[in-house]
This record gives C-alpha cells, structure tokens and sequence, in this order.
C-alpha cells in the first residue's frame, strides 16, 4: 500500500478556533496510522492578535505559500477588540475569493440523539446538501456611498473573473446621502456552481435541485441565475426547481424533509445554510467546506464565540466533520467515512455526562475529542 | 356619536384573492354598524385578467384616483398564465413605491389551536413584530445584463427619493457575460422606518429594537445602516442590537420567543417576516399592511395560490386580520380589536369540522367567515 504525505494550511484563528480545530486535527493524524498517510500541519497565526500587532489580515506571502499546500483547515476568526467584518473579510472572504473556491458546501443532516427544534412528520431525518455559490453576488465588496449627488463606486474591488473600473454617475434630486451596494453573477459563475449541484445530486440518486431565487423582485441578477442555472442543468439531465427564497425560508421550517440539494447564490446560501442548520443540530456539528479548482478550505460554519473561548463549553464536533470534509475531498474515503461514524457512534453510545454542553452533558471540547478518537478503530 | 364613511380602494385581485377579500370585507362592513362608521368599496380590476386583456397592470389614472381613498385593500396578485414578477412588480411593487409606503408592518403572533412547528419552551406563544423598510434596497429595480465588457443601468428606474441616471462602464477581462443588481439605502429612507420601529417598541413597553444586518459581507450598504439606525433610535431612546441575517434565521428556528420588535432592510425583511410567519400559523393567519404618510395598503401575506383557488379551500384568517389592521389604522380601534377577538374566539372555540381545512377542518373560506362574523357581537 502506497503511503501519502498531505501537506495542509492550517489558521486555527480566534476565540474557540483553536480548541475546536486542536482536537479536530489529532483525529485527522490519527486515522493516517490506519488509513496509511500522514499530515504535515503548515499553521499561519492569522486573526485578531496578529491583527492587532501587524495591522495586517492576511499577507499575500502567506496566501501564495498555502497554493502550495493539500488543502486549509481554518477555525474560526472574529474578535471583540477588532471591529467586526474586518477579520471576516480580510481573512475568511478573502481566502474565498483568492482561491476562487466557488462552492461553499453545507451538508445539513440530522445526527442521533442530537435535540432538534421542529419534529418532522413520520420522525424523519434530514440529510439536505446546500451548494452555495461562494465567489459572486452582493459578495463582491463593490459598493460606497453616494454623496453630493454622485454613486462613486469603490475602485478596490478585484475580482478574478472581472474586474471593474469605472465610476457611475447619480444625479439624486435633492442630493440625499446614502450607500449602495453592487451584486453580480456571471455566466461562468452560475455555470461552474450549478454543474457542481447536478453532479452532487446525480451521486445521491437525485433528479432535482432546488434553486433558491427572488427574480420577482430582483429580475436583473435571480432571472439571469434561473435561466443560466436551468440551462446548464439540463446539460446534466437534471432538473431545476425554482423557489424564492422567502418561500423556501417558510418551506424549510414547516416541511423541512422535502428537500435534497439545494443550490443557491452567495447571500441566499448564507442564510439557508445557517437556516437548516438550526432545524439539524445546530451550529455544533454544521461543518463546511470551500472547493475550488486550486486550494480548497474546510471550516466549521460557527464562529469564534468569543464569550465561551476558553471556557472549555466549545463542540468540536463541527471542526471534527469539516476535517472528514477535508479528507474525502484529498480523496481518503475511507478516513472520512470513519471519521463520520465516529461522531455518530459517540453520539449515539455515548453516556449524557459526557456529550456536549449544548447538547445537554458537560463534555468538554478536549473529554469529547478523547471520546471520538477512542471510538475511531 | 359622529358617523364615519370611509372610501376604501379594493384590488380583490388573482387567485383565492376575491374569495378572502370577498370575506373579509363582509366583516369590516359588519363592524361598521356597530362603531358607526361605513365603508365604501371602490372595486379595481386589476390582476391577470386585466393584464392579458390591456397589457397594462396599473393604469397611472387609477393610481390617481386612488390617491383620494382612505386605504387599500388588496387580495393577491400572481396567475401561472403570466411570466412570474409581472404582476408582482406591476401592481404590489409598483403601488408601494408609487404611494411610498415606507413600512411593510408583519405581526407574527402565535394564534390559539393553530399548531405550530416549533414548540416553544415553557410553551411561551410568539407575539414578534417586524417592521420592514419597504421602498429602497436591493427593490429599487435597477440592474441589468453586463454585455461586451459594459454594465449598463436601466435607467427606467424612478424613485421618489432619487432618481438615478447615468452609466456604469465597466471593463471585463475576458469579457464575461453577466448580470448585475443594484441596492441603495438613503439617511432619510433609514431614518423613517427605525423612527416607526422605535415608536412601536415604545408602544409595546420594549426599549430594544433587533435590527437585522449583513455588515460583515455587504459592509457598504449595511453598515450605513446601522450607523443610520442607531443614530435615529438614539434619539427615541432605544437601543439597537444588530444581528447578521443568517445568525437571525437561525437563531429564530431556535429561540424564537427572545425577539419583540425585528427591523429590517426592505430584502431581509421579507425573508425574516416569511420565516416569522411560518413559525406561527403560516400564512393562513398572517396579516400585512404597507404604511406610508399617504394612502396606505393592508394585504395578507400569502400569494394567490392558484393551484386552490376556486376549490373552496382558501383560509380567509390573514385577509380578515389584514382588514383589522386597516381600521387600526383609520383610527377604529375598537372595531379592530374586535375582530382579532372574534378570530381568537374562533379558533379557540370552533368545533374541528369548521376549522380552516389547513387547520385539519373542513370550514371553506365561506364557513369561516361566516363564523367570525356570527362571533363578531
Ligand atoms: C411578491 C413579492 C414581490 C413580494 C416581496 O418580495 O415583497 C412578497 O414576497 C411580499 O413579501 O409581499
Ligand atoms: C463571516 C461571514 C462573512 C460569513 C459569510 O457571510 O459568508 C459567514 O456567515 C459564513 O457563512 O461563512
């Protein structure tokens, strides 16, 4: 049997990140030994301390160096000495967007014993894949605020599929200060996104995807989506159902089991990721990954809640199932499937003392971590 | 005691809208008599007939004339015979700007028997009210297809607060076909809405408003916003505590009981309100109404429904609480109040058999009308 060596970028970041992504990562080596790899951890101190000291987010040295890298394991950044959306964009958008990481992936999944908040008809489980278009939409950054008269629009903003130039001119009767905010998708945006929702549906036995759209109020962008969506779609023989997302909104908490994959532009997969995983088990084991076609990252959905890091009340589970994310995205799927029987084994078996604080024990994120690698051969 | 007549403009519209408006307004007649006040209907047509017959979806005459009206009363817009938006855009978006009702106000509020999704701890019912911006953000119509290396704006787009001309020439490496869509959010139009926001939580004993916000993605329009709002909340002595929209969602399929007054951009809110309302009745209890200092519109929440319309199995509850919400509104506070309390009555004590059928009844929009209004006096 070969043995591989993965190289992977590993920002443990703020608050619970390093916690969670600590006791995360002493599973991922462990499953090496059996599944015959090793993992060679290439950690960057980024987040709020570096921040503070350097004044920078995210070096572009560093961000060339992880290219080189398997895959990123990141945590969680965000920080209540560092004004928020700074950490945010600098760090967690900014590594989207460099590495064009178009599919942001949320599995949405019942787990055994875990509390939900709304029973379904019959007791049924949910295991819902939300494919969440992750470099376009209201995304961007492209936005400023219109003054004397005139939309100026921020010239910073580059993206790789475009970039813009240019300066929109408003002439506002009574000249009214505001902000505005600019969203665009583009043809091989929507493309590259919806043939990866097919081909994810395709695998799970599934004809339809469901679109998550408003093109009744916002037609320029959402009809362009649908039309795009279907189009490349039907390429894959699969089909597309179109919801606004409103109505999915009220869809998703009154018959949350009738959906399977659901494909959505940035800021809707934003909201419906987070959505569903409040009716799963909440943000506790909703992992997350970032694919692209160069590096691609894996991160819990949480974030770094600040009021509990160091409190020893964070579930590492999340951080622990991005981690199997990761590995079957290396290609070890047998490592990532025993990872995920893991967690479910532990969940299932294991005594209430010991199962997460949310969760109703008093576990700790490292007694936890302990439980499921005990469980792992 | 002074008698009352008040016009009111009605737009029964598409779908089961002429079944619950029909219903509905049998009841705001019927408080009439005991309030001393009377309504006069004046019946528009407009909807999908109309529409396929002229081409046209609201007449700038009508508009006009419905100036001179106390009110609006509207059922739904939406038929599967016109492409989706049309009439949506036409009639409901096109009646908010025109008439600038700048608040889309969205009582969720747990009804008696009415089964909920999600069981609230310690049984607590919901009494939550949104108060969504409705006339600027990402609504404002403006966006368009980036072709041949350009955005152009579609410059048809007039807001009474701003009209926007001009062109954003944008160059594209590659010259990649897109579509593009524009939001913008003015100091007055913010001011407004948190200025009705604030004075509603007064009124309600709160001294907190949750704003929902996306700063740390769209930093541009959202965090003008929020600098907006809790300036302007300052000044009623109220505080804002602003929460991104995912983390709302989820925390709202979570702990929906901790929210009392939600303000929201004119996009959030619609998702926000939609969600609310399907963790209390769904849409079949609730009520809309779209405030401005000129002629105000009080419409459920729910579509047209095509797919049951003429099946007899409309619930009329949101329409009829709409309507209470028009008196409220016109000052007729006790009528108001009685037909909420008639409503509860109903739902309270009606036998299962006359319940709404989706309720588990068998009561056609009829029956149940004619029960509130037997529980009217
Ligand atoms: C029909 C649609 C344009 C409308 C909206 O998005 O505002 C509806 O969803 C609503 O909430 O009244
Ligand atoms: C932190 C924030 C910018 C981010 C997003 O909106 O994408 C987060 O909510 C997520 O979903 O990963």
């Amino acid at each position: 049997m070969s043995f591989k060596r993965y190289s992977i970028a590993r920002i443990a970041g703020d608050g619970i990140g390093p916690e969670v992504i600590g006791e995360a990562s002493k599973i991922l080596e462990a499953t090496g030994n059996k599944w015959n790899f090793a993992i060679e951890w290439v950690d960057y101190p980024f987040g709020a301390d570096y921040y503070l000291r350097t004044g920078e987010t995210l070096p572009s040295s560093a961000i060339e160096e992880m290219a080189s890298c398997h895959a990123l394991f990141l945590g969680a950044v965000g920080d209540p000495r560092v004004k928020p959306g700074i950490l945010e964009r600098g760090i967690l958008l900014n590594l989207r967007f460099h590495f064009d990481q178009y599919v942001n992936l949320r599995p949405a999944k019942s787990y055994p014993k875990v509390p939900l908040p709304i029973e379904i008809k019959g007791g049924k489980t949910l295991d819902t894949l939300v494919v969440r278009e992750n470099t376009e939409d209201f995304y961007i950054g492209i936005g400023g605020k219109t003054e004397a008269g005139h939309i100026d629009l921020d010239l910073a903003a580059k993206r790789k599929l475009y970039s813009i130039h240019g300066k929109l001119t408003g002439d506002f009767e009574g000249k009214i200060e505001g902000a505005f905010q600019l969203g665009i998708a583009s043809e091989p945006g929507i493309r590259r996104v919806t043939a990866y929702a097919c081909e994810a549906a395709k695998s799970r036995g599934e004809e339809v995807i469901t679109l998550v759209s408003k093109s009744n109020a916002l037609p320029q962008i959402y009809g362009f989506w649908e039309n795009m969506a279907k189009d490349e779609a039907q390429q894959h023989g699969v089909e597309v159902s179109v919801i606004n997302v409103d109505a999915m909104c009220y869809h998703l908490v009154r018959r949350p089991d009738l959906y399977n994959v659901i494909l959505a532009p940035n800021m809707f997969g934003d909201i419906v990721s987070d959505l569903l995983a409040g009716l799963t088990g909440g943000l506790g084991v909703a992992a997350g990954a970032d694919i692209g076609d160069s590096l691609s990252m894996f991160e819990p959905i949480h974030g770094s809640a600040p009021d509990i890091a160091g409190t020893k009340k964070a579930n590492p589970l999340a951080a622990i199932l991005s981690g199997a994310l990761l590995l079957d995205h290396l290609g070890e799927k047998g490592a990532a499937a025993s990872i995920e029987k893991a967690v479910c084994d532990f969940l299932k078996g294991t005594e209430v003392k010991r199962m997460p604080i949310e969760f109703g024990g008093e576990g700790t994120a490292s007694s936890v971590g302990e439980d499921i690698l005990a469980r792992l051969h």
